[in-house]
């Protein structure tokens, strides 16, 4: 039975609808890439964030730790309080082409909103705000205020959030708190998210020449490629197995209430997602309950970008003065990114590429609630 | 000694000097990358060298044979002849950072010309012009008839200039030809190049997902990069030995007459060539004799470019559902680019890249005369 107060509610949010919406667009046509570090979007992005907190409301302010600013906004006299985290920066649009709508134009199409950062994750903001502008004339009668905490460096790996979390440690104590992505599975049950892969992002830098030769001269020039080549078959085999064991250890098994859960999961959903892949099989031929496991407990490795020489239409003859590969490691319970970022470069070492140039582009540990933990 | 003739020749040039550089300016400023087939741009270049030719009283036209196109021109009345073939196409400027001038703006400094084109092959162009337009009055008097023909499409392996010599056979026999490329050696010796290695430059794309994926997914979704590593590191080795027999198929050795005239180079140039490039060491530790043998008189196998998703700036965090290697294989005389074609596609089915697909950019054979033709 709806009550009385939802009711309004939810009058409230059908009648304001529309400019929710313009809310949105607003928010997707800011470029807040985080990794492309353009200073000023980033400020604008927070500025924007900051001003709709404040017209809802909000007591709003922003911070810097050093990296791109971060909003923090609170609404409300409690005695209880809600923590919300959440982020304004988007990943980069590349590659172009595959886009039928402009990035950061909202477009609406067929009764869905495209644009990025739609799912990840300022239409949940948007949202959520909206949400809270309903419910705020009606917060002291429920006793709540409602924190929250906006940062702009989420998509690449929250450099500065540890700063901002230990500076503000009083300030983010709450009741309870929630980071909402949203997603419903395919027989519309809310996905209830109880924690979150770590992360270690490295990128290998390995050079040949000082400059690009013209290939002509191939049979002298090292190409850094052949070696980087050889590196990567070390890692993974051609199916997607991982070779190194490094990548397993210190992990601490979250034992069979973890399991139980998995076992709730859709498995169907892994074919569809086949099928709307164009995948005829998944890496290392994993299927069913083992493919899930995988997927949710278990470490992983990828590549996420490989570059050399010229990566352009049509031909240049030349032989590259450098090879780059973006890998991304995933890391589960008990697994410590420093160690793992130690064990990489020991590895590089071991295989005769000490002389790689390493940049760490980000690096945290997994976060979990035990499903049993009250 | 230096005849009247000479004489006036070489004032004529060192009064017009600074025009001949502005002429160069002009080519320079063209953006005539034959690789990002822009049509507009290359008939621009194309019109532009078609009317230089004129100025100094060219018969010239413009001809296409389905690709960029050509000029033609014609001056004196002979009864001797002579051909000079060159190209107004250049190869792309990336990577800009590494450029300190603008790529497509002639530059001068410390008394050297700066601008993509004026080694290969603008400035021969430029220069070759101006030596001809001071030689214009005296064509008759020598009985020379000098033909042009200026190609678009030297830097993607010439692909339709067959067609033309097909068709333009009768009007392209001369007395004699050149290609001019006007380099000197360490001491100022002029190179003359009896020949040049063949090409086939072949596009590999692998595919896994239809699109990128979220790496969050990479348990599951293939990612083609780790069955390309694979192949490469059956191509050559990390020390940059090549490892597929077929590479070294049907060719013709040129003999000792080639081995004696290579020991004529001058070694000291690897030396400062290691220096000027930043080597320590030459690829599979070539030095010497061995150098210049592998260098000039065997084919060899590079990869120009290499891609696969994120490529740009910081980090992104996806499954690539391409993965794509500029190769490019050089021949000499005795091989077909055919057949090396057909070889290297066998050899991506042996070894399970059938569903690979690709692109040939580039496929002509070795020219050379041998040292004692006549």
């Amino acid at each position: 039975m709806v009550s009385d107060l939802e009711k309004r509610i939810l009058e409230y949010i059908e009648a304001n609808y529309r400019r929710f919406i313009n809310i949105l667009s607003d928010l997707i046509g800011i470029e807040t890439v985080s990794a492309w570090k353009d200073n000023n979007v980033m400020k604008k992005g927070a500025e924007v964030v900051a001003t709709l907190l404040k017209d809802i409301g909000f007591r709003a302010e922003i911070r810097s730790y050093g990296g791109h600013p971060i909003v923090l906004g609170e609404l409300g006299k409690g005695p209880k309080s809600i923590l919300i985290y959440n982020h304004y920066d988007v990943q980069p649009p590349d590659p172009l082409e595959l886009w039928s709508t402009r990035p950061f134009e909202l477009v609406e199409k067929d009764g869905k909103l495209y644009g990025r950062g739609v799912a990840d994750n300022k239409g949940n903001i948007a949202a959520r705000l909206g949400a809270i502008e309903a419910l705020a004339p009606y917060l002291d009668e429920l006793g709540l205020k409602i924190k929250y905490i906006i940062e702009g460096e989420e998509e690449i790996g929250s450099p500065t959030l540890h700063k901002a979390v230990e500076d503000l440690k009083q300030w983010l104590k709450a009741d309870g708190g929630f980071w909402e992505t949203g997603y419903v599975d395919r027989r519309d049950r809310l996905r209830i998210p109880l924690g979150f892969k770590g992360m270690v992002y490295i990128e290998v830098i390995l050079r040949g020449a000082s400059r690009d030769v013209h290939s002509g001269l191939a049979p002298l020039i090292p190409n850094p490629v052949w070696r980087l080549a050889k590196f990567l078959t070390l890692l993974k085999d051609p199916n997607g197995r991982i070779l190194v064991p490094w990548i397993y250890e210190d992990i601490e098994h979250l034992g069979s209430e973890a399991e139980e859960l998995l076992k709730e999961l859709d498995i169907e959903e892994l074919e569809k997602l086949k099928k709307e892949l164009g995948i005829r099989e998944f890496a290392e031929g994993l299927n069913g309950f083992k493919a899930l496991r995988k997927l949710h407990l278990e470490p992983s490795l990828n590549i996420s970008g490989l570059y050399a020489g010229y990566t352009g239409k049509g031909s240049k003859t030349i032989v590259p003065s450098l090879v780059g590969v973006k890998i991304d490691i995933r890391l589960v319970p008990g697994q410590k990114p420093s160690k793992i970022i130690d064990r990489f470069k020991e590895f590089l070492k071991e295989n005769g590429l000490g002389d790689a140039e390493i940049i760490i582009h980000g690096a945290y540990p997994s976060g979990y609630t035990r499903p049993s933990e009250k």
